[in-house]
C-alpha cells in the first residue's frame, strides 16, 4: 500500500509522498516514491507513485533515462513543452510499462497496475497536477476537485474535504496533509513514515522546499498527539444526542 | 453499500446502521438493516447486515419464520441460550444462504456475500456484539476492539479511534457514530440517512430507546454542521510545519 497527495492553493502546490512498500505484513521496506526533475527558472516537475513497485520503478527508470541519454530520440520529460504533454509522456510510459509485464493483455485486475501523480510548472504555463491511471489516460486538478489522492486514499480524505481552503498558507497545508496521513498511519499498517513533502511555490521553478519527515521528528509527533487532542476536545463541544 | 457500527461502551451497547441499499448510482433506495428482537426482562437481540440485500433479506426472514412458527423444529433465535449460540446460529443461517445462491460453491469474490453484526443480551449473560463473516464464522467484541463496522468501514474509523472512550455516556456515544455517519455519509454516495440507532441499557432487556435519524434532524444537522467548524478550529490550533 502507499498514500500520496498532491494539493494545489493558490500559492502553488504541496506534494507528500509516504515511503512503505509491502508485500504482505513480513516484507516491507523503505522506497522513495517522490521524484524531482528541475531546470532552474524553466521547470519543475514532480511525480509520485502507487502501486506494483516494478512497475513504477521501471516507469521512473525509462522517465530518468530518456531525459539523460542525448541520443536517445525517445521524448524526454525535460523536453515536453507543456504540463499536459508531460501527463500524455507519464501516461504513455506507464502504459507501456504495464503492457510489457502482462502477456496476455491488461485486464482491470492486473497485478502490475500502478497509479501516478504527477505535477509541477513549466515557464508560460500555470502550475498543476495530473492523476494518471493504469491505462494511461488522466485527469487534471480543478478549483471543484483541488487534491488528487492515490492508493489508501480513503481514511485520511474526510480532514482534507473539511480543512482544505484555497487561501492555506503552504505551512497549513503541510500541516493539513501532516494531519490526513497521520490518520492513515494509524489505520493501514501499509502506510509508514519517514513522509518525502515538497512545497512548490508558483512561478519559483525550483525545487529548494522538501524535505523527509522521519517518525521521530518533533514536529510531526506534536501535530499527531494533539490532533487526537484537539478532535477529543472538539467533539465533546458538540451537542449531545439523547436517544 | 452500507455502513453500520456496533459499539460496546460500560453502560451497554449502541447500533447504528444506514438505511440505502444500492445496485449502482440510478438504482437505490430505503430499506431497513437493523432488526430487533426483544423478549422482556430475558432477552434483548439486534442483528444489522452489510451485502447482498436478497441474501440478508432471506437470513432475516428463516430467522423470523423460525422464531415465529411453534412447529418448526429448527433452532430459533429466541431459543439460544447465550449470545454464543445465537451467533453460531446466525453464522449457520447466513452460511446456508449464500451456499444455496452459489450453485457452484461459495468463493471468497462471492456477489451473494454479507457481513452481520449481532449484538445483545440474555439473561444470566453479559451485553456482547459479535462480527460474523459470510463464512459463517466470528469474532466477538473485546475491550480491545470495542466496536465493530461493517460497509463502508474506512471513512467513519479514524474518528472512533481517536473519541472511543469506554466511560462514554449512551449520548455521547450516539454523537461520537453519528460524526463517524457524517464523515462517511459525505464521502461515499452509497451510504446515506435516515439512520436507524439503538441503545441498549445493560441488564435493561429492553428495545425502548430507538430512534430513526431522518436528513432533516435538526440536532444531526448541527452535529454536521458544527464538526466541519470544529474540526477547522482544532486544525487551526496545531502546530505548523514549515518547509
Amino acid at each position: 500500500m502507499t498514500y500520496c497527495v498532491g494539493m494545489r492553493i493558490k500559492r502553488g502546490l504541496v506534494f507528500i509522498s509516504d515511503t512503505r512498500t509491502s508485500a504482505g505484513v513480513d516484507n516491507f521496506s523503505v522506497s522513495r516514491k517522490m521524484f524531482t526533475w528541475t531546470v532552474p527558472g524553466e521547470r519543475k516537475i514532480t511525480i509520485m507513485t502507487a502501486g506494483n513497485l516494478a512497475t513504477t520503478q521501471s516507469m521512473i527508470s525509462l522517465l530518468e533515462e530518456r531525459s539523460k541519454s542525448a541520443e536517445e530520440r525517445d521524448p524526454s520529460i525535460l523536453r515536453q513543452a507543456t504540463m499536459f504533454q508531460i501527463a500524455r509522456l507519464v501516461g504513455t510510459t506507464l502504459k507501456e510499462v504495464i503492457a510489457a509485464s502482462s502477456p496476455a493483455g491488461q485486464t482491470s485486475e492486473d497485478q502490475f497496475r500502478a497509479s501516478v501523480i504527477v505535477g509541477g510548472q513549466i515557464e508560460g504555463g500555470q502550475p498543476t497536477i495530473f492523476l494518471i491511471y493504469p491505462e494511461g489516460n488522466f485527469i487534471e486538478i480543478t478549483e471543484d476537485t483541488p487534491f488528487f489522492q492515490i492508493g489508501e486514499t480513503k481514511y485520511g480524505k474526510p480532514i482534507l474535504v473539511r480543512a482544505y481552503d484555497p487561501d492555506l498558507s503552504f505551512d497549513a497545508a503541510v500541516k493539513l496533509l501532516l494531519v490526513s496521513f497521520d490518520s492513515t498511519v494509524k489505520a493501514n499498517l501499509g502506510v509508514g513514515l519517514p513522509f518525502d513533502v515538497e512545497v512548490y511555490e508558483t512561478d519559483s521553478f525550483s525545487s529548494d522546499r522538501k524535505k523527509r519527515i522521519e517518525a521521530t521528528d518533533e514536529i510531526f509527533q506534536s501535530i499527531s498527539a494533539n490532533w487526537g487532542d484537539a478532535l477529543r476536545e472538539a467533539f465533546r463541544k458538540l451537542p449531545s444526542y439523547s436517544i
